[in-house]
């Protein structure tokens, strides 16, 4: 057999088993570490065949715990046949949205530095089966990542077993991990990281043979990402961030290579960083979670010198511009566990600049990142709040307005925080920016209204403010208004108010 | 003159001046760095003099920097007479809040750790003139600073001109301070601190001596801190949260000698520290921002080993004892910026026991610490962003009732939001615990309604939450009644709904 050739410690070899031997191993009330980080790098055979057991008729429920969100709609299936008790700390799966809004899995939605963090500390469920996808695994028992380095490492150190699922058709990425872990809590020394590019760890995860208790092999290639091409409004908005960038530049605050910057997925994060393509920056660094098509784009464009990241995830015909002409990128790459890549000392030692995408944010600057209307969740926080919370730079966006303008994304006071005004520092839409850094919540009322929000809903903005402001205050509210926005949306579908018949 | 003897390098001798010279520099527009935090170490003559201009009819406003609060009633006369333009980071002085709140003073609440960053970035205003309070000037111009550290490294990098003011009636703390500055993000090393204890920094303000402008010297005390002993239910939290540490120790998370602690100001953090004095505990170690009384009493209880901190805090009675009996404390202790007491860096890295207070939470853990009724500051979010979001255990503590019982601390959801749900692991009121950990926003209702709300709270919240169920979400609200607890105190003066009439 071939494939066992990625099977380098030859007394691994009598593990080898199929999908639904290793699935059968699982069970009731259980928990599994998955890799898998946005879509990347996720493991494709054992939780199909876990699927499989439950349409048969079995009843069953696990705790999924993964990197991030997974792709080969394995969070849609899971969901679909009810097996999912707690799901935890990310997931973008419409079907599995819809179960955890019905309140039928459980969904801790957390920062995805800290993961590690409550594994190592014993605070959540230990991890039954680590089910990890790999290329190889090395003679002295390292298992090497695929397209994803996401909680491997965690799961694995935390895991009573693994199972790894080898994937043929993932591309040689050996040697571009950096696997390092920084130990418990008050027995760590600092994390010797100064630069993106540094490397501190190892290419694999090292782990005890005993515990890979069995092998798949698999043969299908990652999911493509669901990103959107970059359109007209997100140019607008690239543009308006770079205008921002290079005022900073005016001002002394950056170089012309800027800072190492971190992009959240999604498409108008990839859409605003491809947006520096045609740009006057050259020898930028990127030190963010998830790699999207921009970055391989700047890459070619000479833009970008060097990427530090968890996940590579791209569309599909991406996937075969960089895998199918990899050494053009190898050296160029690191990747890293979610622990690092999102790790609050680097974050801030680096200086990033970081840019997500908000749902919704106030006149404040509070930003809601995850629940539609207050309480649906959409995906999870991911990696917004480790990145917002140590960034040189926060910087959050997102269009003015969604449905087709019955709901604006600048509202009196958000439905739900992620990030507080303190942790927020540029807000961006296709209107303009405001940089609320230093600034007094009075101060920032008149940048984001003016600055940011669509010309409909300008004055609506301001007669809320208007009427707040007369009854004083630091931040000052109508709270029987604040959220009416919203409820005015859930009543009549739109948050515009009705206008007056003359 | 005697006094000559604090300055140990005599070409600065010439820049002696009284208070009212120094503070006849300072004009309009200009913006000061202030030493002081939590009252500690605070400026007391230079900012008297000039509320002297003031009320002579000179029309000026100026930017107030500090480390935290003053002392001294020096935000209080400011407020009085109208001095102030920009306020940051925080305040705790009940004229200057009413200030704020009717909008005549700009605060910007920011968290503790990060002015020192946006001064090192020139993202605020450059300090004109940094006033420190010094026991002294060394010989090659190191000022030493007092009974707080605060941002004042940072104010004298930053500081077109220094004044020192030094106080002769500061105790000899000279080799208990510990200086470091990271240098500017992207060329950083990792700070080199691994242990409460390190050493990493210099015992004093290393400035080029010409930027000493001017040295006031004055004779007077800290301002007393306002705490108010502990009460019955202030022991009771404190039981709570020691049962709550034992059972982290018998489920292996914790060791007998726990994490280091740190504690909030105010008197509910300092009553909880304060109620280890009788518990098994030894051998603990405080990193904290402010010691207040309590760290002395354990201390004394031979509980606490060592105890580093940014400023010194103490009631009147414990200002003698310690301060009266210094060398007893003198290697027990270690003073830090603020930057550092309070860096993210070190919190995660030694694992924080961290616990604050809070004004209100809500049924999912959110937590307000700053803004009553949503709308009007008390103080400032302080350093609790920066411990609750990088701390091992982020604890925050209330009591679950206050006027009378027409407040509930304990809400559907909170009017203002300091720390999210992501970043608050346990809450405590006397009613008891309610460890968050892990748990989805479905699973937290039940233990924090049932574990921290007063009884007379406890349907109504029940109440709200199954209507909120039935909607659905992740996290379900009823958005048209989620503050209405709030509205109703503003209306009816208690949050209790309306008894009906049968």
């Amino acid at each position: 057999m071939e494939n066992l050739n990625r099977i380098k410690n030859p007394r691994l070899h009598d593990r080898v088993v199929t999908a639904e031997e290793a699935a059968g191993w699982i069970q009731d009330g259980m928990t599994l570490g998955l890799s898998g980080f946005t879509r990347a790098g996720d493991v494709k055979a054992v939780p199909l065949a876990l699927v499989d057991r439950a349409k048969a008729g079995e009843q069953f429920k696990v705790n999924v715990f993964t990197g991030a969100s997974l792709g080969s709609d394995v969070d849609k299936m899971f969901a679909e046949v009810g097996i999912v008790n707690k799901r935890l700390p990310f997931q973008a799966d419409p079907t599995m949205r819809k179960k955890i809004n019905a309140g039928e899995h459980l969904f801790v939605d957390h920062h995805l530095s800290h993961v590690a963090e409550l594994l190592r500390a014993d605070v959540i469920e230990t991890v039954d089966y680590a089910i990890l996808e790999a290329i190889s695994i090395t003679e002295d028992g390292m298992i090497i990542p695929t397209t994803s380095t996401g909680n491997n490492l965690a799961f694995a150190e935390n895991a009573k077993n693994i199972i790894v699922e080898i994937n043929t058709a993932q591309p040689d990425l050996e040697g571009l991990h950096d696997l390092y872990s920084p130990g418990k809590q008050g027995e760590r020394d600092p994390i010797p990281l100064t630069k993106a590019r540094d490397r501190i760890g190892k290419i694999g995860i090292q782990v005890d043979p005993e515990k890979i208790v069995g092998i798949v092999f698999t043969n299908q290639q990652d999911s493509p990402s669901t990103i959107v091409p970059p359109d007209e409004e997100t140019q607008i908005m690239a543009n308006h961030l770079l205008d921002f960038l290079r005022n900073e530049i005016k001002e002394g605050r950056l170089t012309e290579t800027l800072a190492p910057l971190q992009s959240g997925i999604g498409s108008v994060a990839n859409a605003v960083l491809h947006g520096m393509v045609e740009s006057e920056f050259e020898n930028l660094e990127v030190y963010s979670e998830v790699l999207q098509d921009a970055v391989f784009d700047l890459i070619d464009a000479g833009k970008v010198d060097f990427a530090s990241c968890c996940s590579i995830t791209l569309s599909e015909e991406k996937m075969k511009q960089v895998f199918g002409n990899f050494e053009k990128y190898r050296d160029k790459l690191i990747m890293r566990p979610q622990e690092i890549s999102n790790h609050p000392e680097i974050i801030r030692r680096l200086g990033l600049i970081s840019i997500n995408t908000a749902l919704e944010f106030d006149i404040y600057g509070n930003v809601n990142s995850t629940h539609v209307s207050g309480t649906k969740m959409m995906n999870g926080i991911g990696g917004s709040g480790d990145f917002a919370r140590n960034a040189r730079l926060a910087i959050f966006v997102t269009k003015s307005v969604a449905k087709g303008g019955d709901i604006s994304s600048i509202v009196p006071m958000v439905s739900h925080v992620d990030h507080t005004e303190h942790d927020v520092d540029v807000v961006v839409t296709e209107q303009g920016y405001a940089d609320l850094r230093g600034l007094a919540p009075r101060e920032r009322v008149p940048m984001i209204i003016e600055n940011c929000a669509h010309p409909m809903y300008k004055k609506q903005l301001w007669d809320y403010y208007q009427e707040a402001v007369e009854r004083g205050g630091q931040t000052p509210h109508v709270l029987e208004k604040a959220l009416s926005w919203h409820t005015n949306f859930a009543e009549n579908g739109t948050m515009k108010q009705t206008v007056e018949v003359k």
